[in-house]
């Protein structure tokens, strides 16, 4: 999906919307608890109740991979069904993976070919050749992790560099937004920022003015939407995604999950609205 | 697996080899073509061929996911025929997952619970509560990525951090030893550590002296045996793993590949055997 389709689907629905299907057999309605294919049904009425307030969908892979090869087959048949379906909405493989250069091109294949995902989220750790296999794809995208919503952020995340080339120090997420940014354009390259941390969302924005942010940590952990609006639009217009996984598809354990799912994801994108133009 | 018991192998087979089941159905040898399990069945080849020269093995999760669901099947029959034929040698997941805790526990249960493995690789970025849920298992082991063999390790773990607590500037990779180790002890933590830069095993020791090592890039990444061995071993004894992937798996691409493994694996063995006591 390009940049500019992404962009008229925001517009048009007034959302930047992004939910999180973090989909566990445990936390199923009961009466779903008897169904072989659970999973991806109860994905599937999720879609289908949400899909008019949301812009994206973000499977994350731990959920399907934990229930072995029943759960792969789920979030294969998650993502052909939302694509075929639901073309228009930004479907990402929340996956983190990362690894050198032909392993690298692997993980790609499988979600961005094999899966029609069209994202992935990926980890830096490893440097330019892990992350630009997920760069070769038109139309397709690799979400770096720069800014984690997790305690864990800052045990190296948040840690200082020395001062490099630029003059000055820096931390380590900074230095992989700026660093990204020379292994590709704001067309395929997007940025994992925790919304738990709205003060730092001003320092990514200094350094990535322009490039899409996916802001996970809205509900459940805890972000406020308004605030998250406030300071990670770019200055040409809302390139952001909030997620919200368990607020949105737990918020009923009943037979009503999907509509109160869809009345959670539209209170959401009427927070949402009165940021975009 | 034990340190006692993974250290007893390595005593008794004078070896430290970890063979990589990287299986890519493209580099098949051309009889196994048409054969619809050609993953597990070349996998079972090559296992049974350098079982007795090898104590671990370690299919990387990028292969097997890139051919979908069949991929992830294929993944899982070697994983159960590895631990009920070969129950002592370590298999080792190479997936290199991270997310925030909950998460992270879905891929520990993922490769921990219902594959049989006995550790996984684990990237850092996240920090400490996405590495400890894979902590949680007795027996069982978290390898986290400190320095990796490719050109992108200079991107972001070779870069310097500021001065901390320590007192002195030290690089990323070994804030994430340092720090790695106020997480677990050396019975369920490993590193990976990059053959392609012998001169940075010093400095691993220095900061992690008994911890074991997965060290990859042997092979064609270009390592030397010996110089690995010289440098990395603890002074307790040969505290590592050697990683060969391509080198051995895809040594001949004829009829008689599991055997040019196993001459390969054995060439392996013999040039770790004098180092080991």
């Amino acid at each position: 999906m390009k940049r500019s389709e992404l962009e008229a689907q925001i517009r048009a629905k007034k959302s930047v919307l992004c939910v999180g299907l973090d989909t566990d057999p445990q936390q199923l309605p009961p009466h779903l608890h008897s169904d072989p294919e659970a999973i991806f049904n109860f994905n599937r009425a999720i879609i289908e109740a949400t899909a008019p307030f949301a812009v994206a969908y973000k499977p994350n892979t731990a959920f399907y991979e934990a229930e072995g090869l029943a759960g792969w087959e789920a979030l294969a048949k998650t993502a052909a069904f939302l694509k075929s379906e639901y073309p228009e909405h930004l479907l990402i493989a929340d996956a983190k993976r990362g690894d050198i250069g032909n392993t690298a091109r692997r993980y790609a294949q499988a979600f961005l070919e094999k899966m029609p995902c069209d994202a992935i989220t990926v980890a830096p750790y490893m440097g330019e050749d892990s992350v630009s296999p997920f760069l070769e794809w038109e139309g397709k995208w690799a979400i770096v992790l720069a800014l984690t919503s997790n305690a864990g952020a800052e045990d190296f995340q948040l840690q200082a560099l020395e001062a490099g080339a630029e003059g000055h120090s820096e931390a380590l997420f900074e230095r992989v937004l700026r660093r990204a940014q020379s292994w590709s354009g704001a067309e395929r390259l997007m940025f994992v920022v925790g919304a738990t941390r709205p003060q730092f969302l001003q320092r990514v924005r200094a350094i990535a003015p322009e490039h899409f942010l996916l802001i996970p940590g809205v509900g459940a952990q805890g972000g406020s939407v308004a605030e998250v609006m406030q300071y990670a639009c770019a200055k040409s217009g809302p390139a952001l995604l909030i997620n919200s996984s368990r607020g949105i598809i737990y918020r009923s354990s009943g037979r009503d999950f999907a509509q109160a799912a869809a009345a959670e994801a539209e209170a959401l994108q009427k927070q949402m609205a009165p940021f975009i133009a």
